[in-house]
């Protein structure tokens, strides 16, 4: 155990930065389902797979056996341009809470992608430039991971089409900006340039859209255009894999202190962050090496993990893509228009999923308000204005550290701060102004949210 | 010289930050001209001075003696928080311009006020607390200073009043947002709250407010309310002591690798990111032991340097300041409305004026159509997105860099990348959809700009 002094930032060096992702479903006794074809409920074959994405992210997808997967050159040297990422001791926040834990937090925000979403993107975009296609479509929400994409294919040279939930496309300009100015094609979701859009708007005149939505329009242009291939931010496991790095880089720098967490949190909304966070900590709790405890924290308004069921459910609203199966509140469920803190997702990734429900790791729904004042007191005090995603994180890890301070325990805390709140100035100055409502959804919501659920032969 | 590979980011570890800031001043034979009262046109004493301004940044602003100025141990502890910053190796670009030069950058963004302006900002709250003050005011533009001044304040607890230029708090409703999440109040200016903005008011109804204006309602604020003094984050000495922290730690990571940089490059507005850039170099090239080309980069709209004039004049619109020497537009100057790449103050910092004057620096003024499109090269091939003003020395740089592609020089070039540009998208769009203009004032409005100097008894 090292004993010298910790300080405010660990950086890992840059030939101490990672050379492998980390695919935790090698040490998964119990493997997660595999993705189903929506028309004939078979697991869908790396062929089926291949006309919709890159061929090397199908071998990923599918690959549940490799616990270790060499991380392209190409792409190591990309990492190197905004990685390695800090883990922050919180010191401020420590003396703040008056609590005996001890905090850290692997910030993945000072990027202009502004989050961990370009971690995976770059990946994403490399292999899609090798298999040597023209373009990827993508759909995006809040807007973090269509920013970190047109980063990714500006900087490889690739064509990049983002479908953006047309709600956030006229809520943030800027981010719609970024974007272009990283040479992507934006056009708010639902449009008329696809067959899903069309019908959507058809059956839903002046809808604001939503993620389900924008992906079927996304996958629909992929498959519809020579040389494209759709690529996705969150949800599928080739994600979690990329998303490792986060996980590896945070366990070598804490190795290099022979500091060992006790608690493990992340926001959850499809589980990329979560998912690459945990990881390699999960690994050695599955291979029954060390115990951690780890803490999902979601949203109240879109509780997938607390409150969803746990079944093979479509991934977008138009259900043209694979069935997978998750943690889920159906893909009809969509969130309190007073939601303003992300992770609108209705499911969630497979992997953690199927932890989640064999009870590796734990999960809480928190109410925004809650989450808002975590966010402003974390950046009066540590300096960094986080997203509202992240701040689900920070509730949760404040909450626990105050916990100790009752019981005495000096546990050490680690979270993931995953990127920044720059372009969600909208929610915070609904907080600001004390306008921000809680919303919980009811029974009778979620039933009807699970109402159209695939029905498996 | 040490020869191992220079990595992507040279950061120095914790115990390798600075614990001095850098004083130029203490090695220039001509020292700058002091600041006049505006009514006796009498050096300002620091009895005068400390009215409006904290005692110990008086007695920082007056110390043209001593080169090392300790940092205090709390102000090395928040740097901790967000410093070290990067020193880039921009090899991505490098690549791109085919170019024979070596290009690296200081990276000042990595922080929630986007810029490098923090690092004044809790200089100058810390020593207004160790005060005993309640608070401070201050104005400001494109919002940078005053959301770095809101943090620093919520860090110490102390009360923030910033004075936003009216057509920025209008346009820039986020970057106001952001303040007021850190607790700031944040008046539009002109206002009616003070007897400066009531004033201008009444003279030009209507008008969209100037940093000068803003200016005068801060300090008399700040005068007129018990416990409270004025902060300023450019164009004082003291300002450019606390940037000095950038070029300290700029060239303790060169020296860590054996590098000397040919040209060192920085935008210059007020000129606080310029002037902390290049002090240690410069002390350097003040005594004789090493010659650097410095070369400070405006805004061809707002050209102080090249085409501006080396006297005393008024640093604020409502003519309430102390007067400067500096080379100046007129404090009647207001650049073309079209202007969108900041860098918009009519003045410069007395010590760069100075050594301007004297030849130790070079100045070169840029139109802003090129400095965006070098802002959206660098965007896609570095992946920062860079602020308007800090792309202005990425011009310059990539202009010199091509320069070497000629020449075959395989010269070193260092700049400055004072902050991000997230805040400032609208400038972007207008750039995207090929809606900038470019603007170079005639001489007639220079003229007319320098009709109210002060006439010196």
């Amino acid at each position: 155990m090292n004993k010298q002094a910790i300080p405010y930032k660990i950086y890992l060096k840059e030939n101490e930065m990672p050379k492998q992702w980390y695919n935790v479903r090698a040490d998964m006794k119990e493997k997660p389902a595999p993705l189903l074809n929506p028309v004939t409920h078979q697991p869908m074959s790396a062929e089926e797979l291949s006309v919709v994405f890159c061929e090397e992210l199908v071998r990923q997808e599918l690959n549940d056996e490799d616990r270790y997967i060499d991380i392209p050159q190409e792409i190591q040297d990309f990492y190197k341009m905004y990685r390695p990422s800090p883990l922050v001791r919180a010191y401020c926040l420590e003396k703040q809470l008056d609590t005996p834990a001890k905090i850290y937090y692997k910030f993945e925000g000072n990027n202009t992608s502004g989050s961990h979403k370009l971690n995976s993107a770059i990946a994403q975009a490399y292999y899609a430039k090798k298999q040597g296609l023209k373009g990827v479509t993508t759909e995006t929400g809040a807007g973090q991971w269509g920013t970190a994409l047109s980063m990714a294919c500006a900087y490889l040279g690739l064509d990049c089409q983002v479908y953006m939930v047309k709600v956030s496309y006229e809520q943030k300009p800027f981010r719609r900006e970024v974007m272009r100015t990283y040479g992507a094609s934006v056009t708010p979701s639902p449009s008329v340039t696809t067959e899903a859009g069309r019908r959507i708007l058809k059956a839903h005149p002046g809808t604001g859209g939503s993620l389900g939505c924008a992906i079927s329009e996304a996958v629909e242009a992929a498959t519809s255009q020579d040389g494209y291939r759709y690529v996705l931010g969150s949800v599928l496991n080739q994600v979690l894999l990329h998303q490792s790095v986060i996980g590896v880089e945070t366990k070598a720098a804490l190795d290099q202190y022979g500091i060992v967490p006790d608690i493990i949190i992340g926001c959850a909304g499809g589980g990329s962050n979560l998912g690459g966070l945990i990881s390699p900590f999960m690994g050695e709790k599955l291979r029954g090496e060390r115990d951690y405890r780890f803490i999902a924290v979601e949203p109240a308004s879109c509780p997938s993990l607390t409150r969803g069921k746990f079944v093979y459910d479509f991934c977008d609203t138009g259900m043209i893509c694979p069935l997978a199966k998750m943690h889920t509140l159906g893909s009809n469920f969509i969130p309190s228009s007073s939601h303003a803190g992300g992770l609108r997702y209705h499911g969630m990734n497979s992997v953690l999923s199927q932890l989640y429900h064999e009870g590796y790791m734990e999960a809480v729904a928190v109410e925004q308000s809650l989450v808002f004042e975590a966010a402003v007191q974390f950046a009066r005090i540590e300096g960094i204005l986080p997203a509202p995603e992240s701040s689900h994180a920070i509730r949760v890890a404040i909450d626990e550290a105050l916990r100790c301070k009752e019981t005495g325990e000096e546990k050490t805390i680690v979270f993931g701060l995953t990127g920044t709140g720059y372009f969600d100035m909208f929610a915070y100055e609904k907080y600001n102004n004390g306008e921000m409502k809680d919303y919980i959804p009811t029974d009778e919501e979620l039933r009807r949210g699970l109402e159209k659920l695939p029905q498996l032969r």
